[in-house]
């Protein structure tokens, strides 16, 4: 593992602190493996959101959109093959009560001797395993009998295949063209955790793109290099990424070829997003259970196929992560050690701070003033409390990109100091030019200051 | 009800042609009540709930983010009042064994006679009214036994109260201050219907204000007046909206005034959205509930209180079937119906559509050049195939309030034709100077033709 990633606990400490992430039900003692997400939280994850779909709808003509519903016919996972084979092994401990996952028994602690792990200590006595599903179940309509049993869907995948009909049809679309969608998913995992890398409850970002058969591996590379640049665009370092592909044991039972991009997390290198062709499984298998052609058919020359489809699947959650423990730096300004996030502004929850010198001779009221005409254009924080180096500090730490602060001279010529969180550097600028400058600063190219560490 | 309105066949209709919203999981038959959004359906909605966060979080300094978990610790709902009393009164019918809402018992059908009510007809033996919960209940773990029932959050606001307390710690907020959030909520109702105006499951963007009890009165006007406006800025006929304030007996437990912002929709005058002053009911039950001492304490003056609580809680599918309906207009163009969504440009979900007059000598190329330069901007739709006039037709109908038309003359000298959806006006502009024109025009202020009515 690198030495320049950044702990968990200080990320989760952070996250805490500023009100970005903090634990669930947290004064009813919480409940496992289930985050919410604070102010800051909310506006990082909403940009990186806006940025998938910016890449995917507004930047391209090819990929369309889809929201569908959370709970879906229930044969939808017997298709899907689900319903049978999306299970994890258990055991439980006859000795200590426990349940445990029988493949990874060493992150499981004994109930009796926490210290110690069920397969490696004598105190635990583990029954056989047994397969339990992984998908919630509900049931719809107020009657509690076995046709009204409903899942929370496990993936959003399937809601695109069951409309992609719809979308022939309605869309005019044909192949090559994806169908691209962002919402929460549901796996009633036993040992999740992790901070928000693995959660009971999470958001993905998932795309499955429609292509003839005969062009599946050529779009794959494509997705493969459009996704791995997406996340370096936005900032993250090329040095804490990297692509896996699957080997043949680990592909899923649909997958001909996976590859993951993978990042440094500080539990090391894991699953930021995989990327795989499905072939025609899924399409098949739906058709085959609803009766239904899920076919395209070209109205010219009478071609008809069914599609293969190339899944790029993201977590919204995990991207998040990952955003914030790459942006996350620490280094030394006037003696004490600073904590700065050095996230793209694109990304920044903030994007600028309003900030007058001294809470009199009127500051406060000129930098009122500004903050509103800035706040029609971007998301803006006014702060008059405290040491202007100290609230620099509480900017930095949340990643606004750039400070406007409002002195004496301000009141004389109606210029600003606009200071920027990575170089430190400060420009006087006038008023009347603010929005138009932070606005060309937004649109421009973007470097992490990490990159030449 | 005024004969302006659309009918809802026209708006479903309309919905599932252009791919806005149609049925969930119809490949398997349906699953009732629920709705899947399409294309233009997601960008629409994301424009929604964009304004929404705009209007609270960038607009003002007064209101932060959350987004909590669907699934919350269960003495939540012991707290909330949910467990007890969020329940329906349902009979069964003995004879056509189907299961009805004993209060909206003219709304049911039954079973073996459907043109007939279960209250008018004696076919229909009903048993006594039972009280059934509306909260959808599911298993967390792996285990079915009490200890680990969890419910779908019926409400998002829930999630609010539990966390209040972090933001007056971390986010260092104090009272008058709002928490929003937007997110999914699930009831397991027995009659919803009527389009997305009432499913299983629903989006909502909801507010918790928390102010100093002797403000309370003036800040539940304050937020009636903002959230009435905030749909009229945003191009709802003031004549389709009115404000009705509860009567008494129609008062939810934790609600000393209530009034709803009521929408004109097809099916008649219903609630768009319900502000409603909770004083200080919630915070006090999930302090007695948890333990935790849920004030706001002044560290200046020691003051301390609970705070009461105004909350504008709004529905997002609600929301954007509004806009759709007041949108949606039939107007004749050279002798023929032209439909065509009167969608404010901010709420549209193409922003313009480029479109080459023929498909050839040149035209095309110059057209993806201008569309491939503006998606850097905003939302574009590029569209070679068919007559000009059918094109223009296709946008008006989804809502796109400019297209840009290129034609001999511009591979000449640079110019297009603009033109506007409302007005029909078409003026001639440099290929230059469109993005600008574009951007002036988005933010410029926008009032519906259809007020001039």
């Amino acid at each position: 593992m690198a030495t320049d990633v950044v702990t968990m606990e200080k990320i989760v400490s952070l996250c805490k602190r500023r009100g970005f992430i903090f634990p669930s039900s947290e004064i009813y003692g919480g409940i496992g493996s289930s985050y919410d997400y604070g102010h800051y939280g909310v506006l990082l994850k909403n940009n990186v959101k806006a940025q998938w779909w910016r890449s995917l709808l507004q930047e391209r003509d090819d990929v369309v959109a889809l929201d569908s519903a959370i709970i879906q016919h229930p044969r939808t996972w017997e298709a899907s093959g689900h319903l049978a084979g999306f299970t994890d092994p258990l055991v439980d401990c006859r000795t200590c009560k426990l349940r445990f996952r029988a493949d990874k028994l060493e992150d499981g602690a004994c109930g009796r001797k926490p210290s110690k792990r069920p397969g490696e200590t004598s105190e635990c006595d583990l029954t056989e395993p047994r397969n339990f599903n992984l998908m919630f179940q509900t049931t719809v309509g107020p009657v509690q009998d076995e046709g009204s049993v409903v899942f929370l869907r496990p993936e959003t995948a399937q809601g695109i295949f069951l409309n992609f009909k719809h979308y022939l049809q309605f869309a005019r679309k044909k192949p090559p063209f994806g169908i691209a969608q962002i919402g929460k998913s549901f796996r009633n995992e036993i040992t999740p955790g992790n901070f928000v890398f693995r959660m009971r409850e999470f958001e993905q970002m998932e795309m499955e793109f429609f292509v003839p058969p005969q062009d599946a591996q050529r779009w794959h590379e494509h997705w493969l290099k459009e996704r791995y640049d997406w996340y370096v665009n936005l900032g993250i370092r090329a040095d804490h990424l990297r692509l896996r592909e699957h080997e043949q044991d680990e592909l899923s039972h649909y997958s001909s070829a996976t590859s993951d991009v993978e990042y440094l997390y500080p539990i090391g290198w894991q699953e930021l997003e995989g990327i795989a062709n499905r072939g025609d499984f899924d399409l098949s298998q739906h058709a085959q259970h609803s009766g239904q052609k899920l076919e395209y058919v070209d109205t010219v020359t009478g071609e008809r196929y069914i599609p293969y489809v190339i899944e790029p699947a993201a977590g919204a959650d995990r991207a998040t992560l990952a955003f914030l423990v790459d942006a996350y730096d620490e280094d030394e300004i006037e003696g004490e050690t600073r904590t700065v996030l050095r996230l793209h502004p694109q990304l920044a929850p903030v994007k600028v701070a309003v900030l007058p010198l001294v809470k009199k001779d009127g500051q406060p009221e000129l930098a009122r003033e500004i903050e509103r005409e800035l706040r029609e254009r971007m998301q803006v924080e006014y702060d008059e409390g405290g040491a202007i180096g100290r609230r620099y500090r509480r900017q930095d730490e949340i990643g606004t990109p750039w400070a406007i602060t409002v002195d004496h001279q301000t009141l004389e010529d109606r210029t600003v100091t606009l200071r920027d969180r990575d170089s430190l550097e400060q420009v006087r600028i006038g008023i009347d030019e603010l929005a138009d400058e932070l606005e060309r600063r937004l649109r421009a190219p973007w470097r992490s200051p990490k990159l030449s560490d």
